[in-house]
C-alpha cells in the first residue's frame, strides 16, 4: 500500500479512514500511534469518543454519500467503527479508487441477517433453523415445522423502537412483532430458539493477502441483552470445541472474504455443540481484553489487516483475562472512583471512553489478568460496579 | 484533582498539559486514552511527533514565559516531555495556580548536574568523585586528587557544539574543553572516570501523595553515547544489587520530592558496585519496554503520578523483554520494511514516532517478549536494523 501524499511530514505512512467515531475507533488510536499509521475519523459530532483523541476529524454522516466520499479522499484505505454504512456508498468509494476493508461483499453479511443465514447455511456452518417470515401465520408455521414455541424473530436490518430481536411465545405475540414490522417496512426472519448454556465469541483477524490469526475463544456473559463480562479463554472449553469454534470463524472469514477483525458470536448448548448467533466485522467488545491481555490487540490486528500487513501474535499474556463493561448509571466523579479502584487493585486496567453517562450505555471497560478465574471475575466485577456508581466500597 | 471545566463534553476528566511534543509526549497519548484523561501539548511545530496524534495542540516555545503560561491556562496539571523548561517559568505557573509535576525543586536536579551531584552526595547516594572546575589547572588538580586521568568533564547545563560530556586524557585535552566552555559561559564539573562493566537503569514512579513503585532494573546498551538496546530485567543482576538500585532510585525520588517517573542511570563496576550517572524526571528510553511488557507502562504510571492517582503494578508480562531503538539511517519505505519484519516475527512490537529520518536520530523502537535473552536480542536487533535500512534480509 503506497502511502498517500497527504500523510504529512515525517515518515510517510498510510492514512486509514475510520467511518464512525465511537469507542472502537477511539481504541484504534493507540494501535495506530504505535504503528505510525495516521487515522482520519468521520464523526457525526466533534465531541464523539474517538474525535476526542484523534486530530484528523471530519464531521459528517456515515449514510451521506457526498460526506463519505469527501472524507475518503486522501485516505489510503477506509474501515469502520460500525457496520451501518450502506453498501451503495462503499461501492462509490471503490469507484473513487479507495480500498474499503472489509469490503461491501463481506460487510453485507453483518448488515443483513437473512443474507448472513443464507450464506452460512450454504457453507454448512451450524446455524439455528431459520426462515424469512412476513406475517404471524408464517411464524406459526415455522414454529410448527421446527419444534414449536418460543421463536426468535429478528429484523434483517436495523429494527425499530430500539429493538431488533424479539422472543415470542405464541402466535399472538408474533403478530404484534410482525404487524409492527410490516408498518415500518422492516423485514424479519424467524429462528428456532436455541436453549444454550452459555455464549462464546471466536475472533479472528484476516488480511487481504489471506493470512488469518485466531484469538483464544472467550465466554461472553450478557445481562438484559448487553454484554457485561468476558472470560478469556472460555472456562472449561475443551480443546476440541475451541478448535471447532476457531475453525468456524476462520471458515467464515475466508469464505466471506472478510478483511480486518471478525467476531463470531456462538451459542453453546448443554451437549457442548455450537451454533452461530451473530457476526461482527470490526473489533468487538468480546476482544477488548486483548488490549492489555495479548501480545497483539484486536485493534492493532484490525489495522494491520486493513493495511494488508502481516498479522501479529494473538498470544495471551496470562492464563486468565477478565473484561467487565462499565455501563453508565450514576458516575458523578470518575476521578474519585479511580482513587478507590486503583488503590484497591494495582493490576486493574481501566479504559474510559469519554462518553457522557447514560443509563445502560457502555462508557468504559476494565480488564484484569491473573491465574484464577474467580479472583479475576471478582476484581473486574467490583471495579466495573464501582465505576458505574453501583457500589461505594 | 478537580477536573477543569474545559475538559469538554462526556465525563469530565482532568486535562494534563505536556510541555514538549516529542516521542515521550506521543507515547503518553495511548495511556491517556485509556484513562480518559485529556492531553494538551505545547509543541514547537505542528508536525512534531506528539502533535500528530493529540488533538489539543498549542504552538509555542517551552522557554517563552508568555507562551507557557497561556498554554497552561485550562490545564489541571502540567508535566513534561523533556527537562529543559526554565524553573523560573515553572514558578510562574505555580503563581498562576497550575500544579507542575515534577516541580521545579525536583526538576532542577535533572537540569543542573552540579546541583544533582551536590544533593546526591549529601544523601549518601553513590556517585563518582566530582568537583566544579573552571580551567584546565583545576581539572589537572582534580585528576591528581582522585586517581589520575582520564577525567570526565560535563557541562552542568546544556553544553555546546551539540555535546555536554567529554572524556579528556590529559591537561591539554582538558584545556580545549575548559577554554571552549569559558568562551560560551558554560559551567563544568569534573567527574572521576568510572571503569564500568555495564550500565543499568532503575525506574520508579512516585505520586504527590508519596506512593512509589519500582520497575525491574534493566541493562542499557549504549553505542556512540546513544542507547541502542535495553534488557529487562538486567541479565545476571543479583537480587541484592537489584534491590540496592531500586532503593537508590526510591531514595532519590523521595528526597528530591520527584513526582512522575524517575530514571536513575547507573554504572555497574566489575566488583558489582553501583554508581549514579544521570537522572531523568520523565518517562525514559530505558522504560519503553513497559508499553508492551508490563501491566502498567511507564507512560500510564507517569500520568497516574502526575494526576495523584494510585500507581499501577509494574509487573512484567514475560521473563525477558528486549527493546531496541530504531535510529534513522536510510529508511525509504517503512511500509515495505513492516512487511518483512512483521512476517518474520509475529511477536514483534513496533513503535514508530512519525519523525523524519535523520542519521542517528531515534525514530522508533521495537520490543520483543520471551523467555530466552539471546533469542529476544536477536529478534529485536534484527528488526531495528531492518527498520533503519541497515540490512535488507
Amino acid at each position: 500500500m503506497a502511502p498517500s501524499a497527504s500523510a504529512g511530514s515525517g515518515i510517510d505512512m498510510p492514512v486509514v479512514g475510520v467511518i464512525g467515531a465511537g469507542q472502537l475507533a477511539r481504541m484504534m488510536q493507540p494501535a495506530a500511534i504505535g504503528l505510525g499509521a495516521r487515522l482520519r475519523v468521520l464523526a457525526a459530532r466533534a465531541d464523539e469518543s474517538a474525535a476526542q483523541v484523534i486530530p484528523d476529524v471530519v464531521i459528517g454522516r456515515h449514510d451521506d454519500p457526498a460526506a463519505v466520499r469527501a472524507f475518503a479522499r486522501g485516505c489510503d484505505v477506509v474501515t469502520f467503527d460500525h457496520e451501518h454504512v450502506p453498501t451503495e456508498i462503499l461501492d462509490l468509494l471503490i469507484e473513487d479508487g479507495v480500498p474499503v476493508r472489509p469490503g461491501a461483499g463481506a460487510l453485507i453479511h453483518a448488515q443483513d441477517k437473512a443474507v448472513m443465514r443464507e450464506r452460512l447455511s450454504a457453507l454448512g456452518v451450524p446455524c439455528p433453523d431459520w426462515r424469512r417470515v412476513a406475517g404471524s401465520g408464517e411464524v406459526a408455521a415455522f414454529a410448527a415445522d421446527t419444534g414449536g414455541w418460543p421463536v426468535i424473530l429478528k429484523a434483517t436490518r436495523g429494527g425499530y423502537d430500539g429493538k431488533g430481536v424479539w422472543r415470542v411465545e405464541d402466535a399472538e405475540e408474533a403478530a404484534r412483532v410482525t404487524d409492527g414490522a410490516a408498518v415500518r417496512g422492516v423485514e424479519l426472519i424467524a429462528e428456532r430458539f436455541v436453549p444454550f448454556e452459555r455464549e462464546l465469541s471466536a475472533q479472528v483477524a484476516r488480511s487481504p493477502y489471506g493470512q488469518a490469526v485466531a484469538y483464544p475463544v472467550v465466554e461472553t456473559v450478557q445481562r438484559d441483552g448487553v454484554c457485561r463480562e468476558v472470560y478469556a479463554p472460555a472456562p472449561g472449553l475443551s480443546a476440541g470445541r475451541a478448535a471447532e469454534a476457531q475453525r468456524i470463524a476462520l471458515t467464515i472469514a475466508k469464505e466471506l472474504d472478510v478483511t480486518g477483525m471478525l467476531a463470531v458470536e456462538l451459542f453453546q448448548s448443554a451437549d457442548g455443540s455450537l451454533t452461530v448467533n451473530e457476526l461482527a466485522m470490526r473489533p468487538h467488545n468480546s476482544g477488548h481484553w486483548t488490549i492489555d491481555g495479548a501480545v497483539t490487540s484486536q485493534f492493532e490486528n484490525h489495522l494491520r489487516a486493513v493495511l494488508d500487513l502481516p498479522l501479529g501474535a494473538p498470544t495471551p499474556h496470562a492464563p486468565v483475562a477478565v473484561m467487565a463493561n462499565v455501563l453508565g448509571l450514576d458516575l458523578s466523579d470518575v476521578y474519585r472512583a479511580y482513587l478507590h479502584c486503583m488503590a484497591r487493585d494495582p493490576g486493574l486496567k481501566i479504559h474510559m471512553y469519554g462518553k457522557a453517562v447514560k443509563a445502560g450505555r457502555k462508557i468504559g471497560h476494565v480488564t484484569v489478568l491473573g491465574t484464577d478465574l474467580g479472583d479475576c471475575v471478582e476484581r473486574a466485577r467490583h471495579a466495573a460496579a464501582y465505576l458505574r456508581g453501583e457500589i461505594d466500597e
